[in-house]
């Protein structure tokens, strides 16, 4: 069964593979063979769909220095539309939605196939910001243009940490028309958990059917990235980045810490009764770390279909 | 190879059950019955030791209402010379040293078989109290009287995830002669993660042997049960929490959960090379907790035999 018609009928078991488009500064005459060497990285991959990210400057939300500089990113919808034409399955496209101006996000809702299509907006990342477009502006434009275009919102485990409450935005969210969700890379799977737990009794409560919750997982094969992490806003505890600075192949031992990490939170939605997905990325271009985060999916894809 | 030469020589691999004596309000006359009981409940066990606890009334670390009243306890020294004497195997005697004399501690901790007896001391519960003895000083006193009675320690990793300091309090009550560490009851298995790898990699960096470290478990089969773990200052996630309240079978939940801990703790230690024990208690007095608590022991035993 395709995406679309799996997040449609509140079903889960899906594993997707994550991208961010390349930076804008890029020579547009490398973006054709920047693709095609993803799609032959992930060609050997039984995924579901790809997701592609909107980077946006989040600058605002944290004032520590980011450990890797911001650069934009080539728009991914007009990245996956240009350059990825040979990718024959579903994509989740992602909107920063403070990045628009409501007609150009309206025309492009309408275009999209959602048999094929769905997309996760995103609200600016800082109340301090005064984007163009609110996240419950662009929720209305997609009920209206496309009310077919499949709808998902982020969930943020460490938030939920912090203030309990990240269950009743999720439910708001699902008013607002989102059928999915996708969480931010989860390294805390206690917060992961507690957040599916609450918002699983809370549906319960409110006589709603949970729709799929997406857990993101990456593998993290240095300081470097897991600085990066962090400043992303996971919670990495410290006996991980205890076994990284100190394991002879840090990205292995990560590669095995996600996949644990991985399969036992889809034992714990499973025995809940909660459909998730799964979702790769990896938050770190170096080659090697994004080939961890290919056999990170393949092993998932296997578990799942074992 | 019996519990104190296993933990002389820095190994781990031991299972434990863990006992709180009866109350002092206890008709005297009842004791040898009670004690046959535990007895026999545990006999099917093939355990490598006892644990009696030393239970101080810790209202003065914690304001707020006991969920359950506090009631002094017949002492554990005590209670295991008169009316445990069929127990044949090792056992490990807490000893809350703040309500001793300093005489009648040294008198007891020389007249200990050491082949057979270990002690845990702990140290009054609150800066407030001002105890007759110090746990430094009955430390000294251990060190003086009885050289060769193993000395534990207790490691709490809640207070790690507050301070991150708890891997040089345990440096430094290993510097002052313990030979082992016994945690308070494991929920947060990120916690316990926490603590034993920085333990680990602190000792490393010292250039000192990690010693046992004693994970310790149990179930909770009602939120009253719950409450009183939190109040002891056990950090219990909302997951667990949710479950046991929404479960039809609580205590059944609560096993499956606190086995699960169990074994991804002792792989996690195994792959960190850190010699652990498990200690098994039941927080709660009832019945059908108490031999829920024995199932968990005799389940970790099967899986640490296996």
């Amino acid at each position: 069964m395709d995406l679309s018609r799996r997040v449609g009928a509140g079903e889960g078991g899906f594993v997707l593979f994550a991208l961010t488009p390349p930076r804008q500064s890029t020579e547009i005459a490398r973006l054709p063979a920047i693709a095609q060497a993803t799609i032959d990285r992930l060609s050997g991959l039984d995924l579901d769909g790809l997701v592609l990210y909107d980077i946006d400057d989040e600058s605002s939300r944290n004032p520590a220095e980011r450990p890797f500089p911001f650069s934009p990113t080539v728009d991914p919808a007009e990245y996956f539309s240009t350059y990825l034409g040979d990718w024959r399955g579903s994509v989740v496209l992602y909107r920063a939605v403070g990045k628009y101006e409501p007609e150009d996000l309206g025309d492009w809702v309408e275009r999209q196939d959602p048999r094929r299509t769905l997309t996760v907006m995103v609200g600016a990342s800082s109340g301090d910001d005064r984007p163009a477009l609110s996240l419950a502006k662009a929720q209305a434009i997609r009920a209206e243009r496309n009310p077919e275009l499949l709808l998902g919102g982020v969930a943020i485990p460490e938030r939920h940490n912090r203030r309990a409450d990240e269950h009743h935005r999720l439910i708001a969210k699902q008013s607002a028309g989102c059928s999915f969700f996708v969480t931010q890379v989860v390294y805390d799977v206690n917060a992961a958990k507690n957040l599916v737990s609450d918002y699983r009794y809370e549906c319960a409560a409110q006589g709603l059917k949970p729709v799929p919750v997406v857990f993101t997982f990456s593998v993290c094969g240095s300081m470097r990235t897991l600085e990066f992490l962090r400043w992303l806003g996971v919670d990495v505890p410290r006996w991980i980045e205890n076994d990284l600075r100190h394991s002879p192949d840090p990205l292995a031992a990560s590669l095995e810490q996600a996949y644990a990490t991985a399969t036992e939170l889809i034992a714990y939605a499973e025995r809940l009764g909660v459909p998730f997905g799964i979702n790769v990325e990896s938050v770190s271009i170096r080659r090697e770390e994004i080939e961890a985060s290919v056999e990170l999916a393949r092993r998932i894809i296997a578990h799942l279909r074992a």
